[in-house]
């Protein structure tokens, strides 16, 4: 329990900074990154997970309920060496990461401090924190984020199939594959913690300008992904059935 | 056979739905990558083949029938460790690529479908699913895909003499590098399958705006990376009398 | 001591020629990358880092104060297989590395020779050199500085925890992460030596319009970086501990 | 003798055809990565070079005089498994990393026939195929392309000395550094055959609106790498000697 509160906590909130501070480079006026453009978006988001990832490796580096779900849903055993699969560590996950990811944006608004005190835009403060859709369609919004989740629980339970050897960097690049290209619609959230954390951080926080923190949205980055996690990973419980009948 | 289908399906499907969304993302209306530039679309396509890659390991991971072409074209007695080169297992790669490649079309449809819905311009809309010159004169837009996918199948075929750890990686980066280098003029297919399957998709699928699926085109990229496939298969073989003989 | 000396200087004058050489490349006026955008400056510091590495690789590659100090609070033995830990040593790690960073500017700068004779604009050409704020406010400037290196520091003592087969390949990624997340309001510095030794050079070349070589903001990439050293290397002291404890 | 022209012209010219396409990719008019931007141009140069790596594998991947040279500098035995330092080997490697150079740029001017065909810049033209200066000063050109040759052929040398698995990873890598930080004055030819080979089918091919092929220029990128890669290789045999002296 030690291990995955503490593990988890660190490392999801060194993936939210990371995360929430690429945003806040590109879209916050007058950084050095303003208006740096979607490819560096992916990637500081997916080496936010590399650098999360490697934080986190004592307690298996979900550091996104969507992956704890999916190997739940995969018939896993452990969800690391050493944690059985239970409800009870489950739910230890959960409010890690969702603690992780709160103090991680709260560190990413720390860092840009100065930024988000001049900023005029509140739909640029809240994009810092937590993801919203281009086009507002609530379904359709939630078919986005269960898809892009369903690609990486998906990737994440088959890499141990696969030989390589590239560690997180494996992870790291799925997360980049994903969002640049199902980013586009809602922002790729793709991750719960990743999005409720931050949003309960915007609406805590002391910024001057910010506006609302959208929580009639909050629900799709939470359910979304959380389709899209069990999706995949019955997918790895059917794979080896189908594979064999086909 | 039920593996060939199985993974060569699922693989070809999330290279498709993955490079078929980061066009979506960058062509289509009031994406968040819009006009996101050529890099973050060759970081999708080749991240789409990363992944991919990793989906379709049990069956050999071609999902790509240039590259089940290249294999038989360059003497290989197996497709993948227990699938011997066959024609029925041949087809088999070819049919279940197809189908995959139609399906990633598919859900990338479905992720951007409200941006589908708004889109008013037809050729944005075809550019998601399949490749179009922008210079026409069919032979040598078939020329530059038989380059492009010669280089392709050569390096598919001599990374088993190089040693490295980097897994799929390394397929992606070679897809990386065409797309950067060589897919100016056409776009780069260099995969039978992740053009035809998407364009029948276009043909089928209620796209509101949607204009002509080009079949005037669609052969193009079905040729040229065929021949460059066999072009490289044969290099494979006779590098080795080339180099004792020189 | 002669190791150290050597691998310091060569590796830290690699690490800030391509860092500084970027730079160069993005700000002077008509070089072949003018106006690239913040990814390319993240790769090419990022990438100078890789470089730099492989270069010092046998005096343990720190190439940053900020390392050296946070090996010593972890309370590490060696600086490097070979190197114990001691103040004389510490001190020859820092003096090493702020000469490599001087040379490293000062072969930045004959590089790039024509391009700074040329130059009109006097922050341009200091901005090559040493990082300076967007805003500027002591306080936040070196929170931002000590946020920054703190992930660095943290990432390179849990790089040991994590098995993977990247070498230097994981920090290089790690710096990206850091310049694309956390560079937008100082630019990271994240190195003391970084930032004081091209300073150095900046006040003793003859550049031609060069301005103030700004030492009233000198001391924050000096402080912050520090800092988030000693942070760094108490949490990993901690991190045990906790654990058992939670 | 076989292996060493079969290898080094195939891998010489996979790096060319991809490096000259990215060039032709970003500046001729029409294609699909038109104004794409440096990075696009670094990534497809570096990701030639690890195509070429590959290709090569069998002859030591050189595919470049100054790795060739910068061995020789070096004090090494072997230019590969099974090939010794000599001579005519040495010319060897040369003649054939000219030819492949050669080769790789009529693919490309191939794969890109039409744009060519339609092009109105001569100064165009000309980049697709071969270096050329920001700043005309033979000297300074001179010494921006030994920097940037020296820091690639000390790389080369040190990897050895570096345990990791990235393969020919690494070296691509650095070509992508060299590139973003170096590359800004005179376009980073750092290969005296990628140049000259070029030159010489720029010289040689019918396209219609090429202008002058530049000689007066010629002599720089290959002067240049030439004196970086012996400084490299002198370094190298230096350093443990001036290690254990220090």
């Amino acid at each position: 329990m030690g291990t995955i509160f503490l593990f988890e906590i660190m490392g999801t909130a060194t993936l939210v900074l990371l995360g929430a501070g690429v945003v806040a480079n590109v879209v916050l006026t007058g950084t050095k990154g303003h208006a740096g453009g979607w490819l560096l978006v992916n990637f500081g988001w997916g080496l936010g997970v590399f650098a999360g990832v490697y934080v986190a490796y004592a307690s298996g580096a979900h550091i996104n309920p969507a992956v704890t779900l999916g190997l739940l849903s995969s018939g896993a055993e452990e969800f690391a060496p050493g944690i059985a699969v239970t409800v009870p560590h489950m739910l230890a996950y959960f409010a890690a990461q969702l603690i992780g990811a709160f103090l991680g944006a709260v560190c990413a608004w720390l860092a840009y401090k100065k930024h988000f005190d001049d900023e005029q835009d509140p739909g640029a403060i809240l994009g810092v924190f937590s993801t919203g859709p281009e086009k507002r369609a609530y379904g359709w919004n939630t078919v986005t984020e269960a898809i892009g989740t369903y690609v990486l629980v998906l990737l994440v339970l088959m890499f141990g199939e696969t030989p390589h050897e590239l560690g997180p960097l494996a992870v790291a690049l799925i997360v980049v594959a994903i969002g640049a290209s199902l980013g586009g619609p809602t922002g790729y959230a793709i991750n719960p913690a990743r999005d409720l954390g931050p949003r309960i951080a915007h609406a805590l926080l002391p910024i001057g300008k910010k506006g609302s923190s959208d929580w009639a949205y909050s629900w799709v980055p939470i359910v979304g992904p959380l389709v899209g996690a069990v999706l995949a990973g019955g997918s790895v419980q059917l794979l080896p059935l189908l594979g064999a009948a086909g």
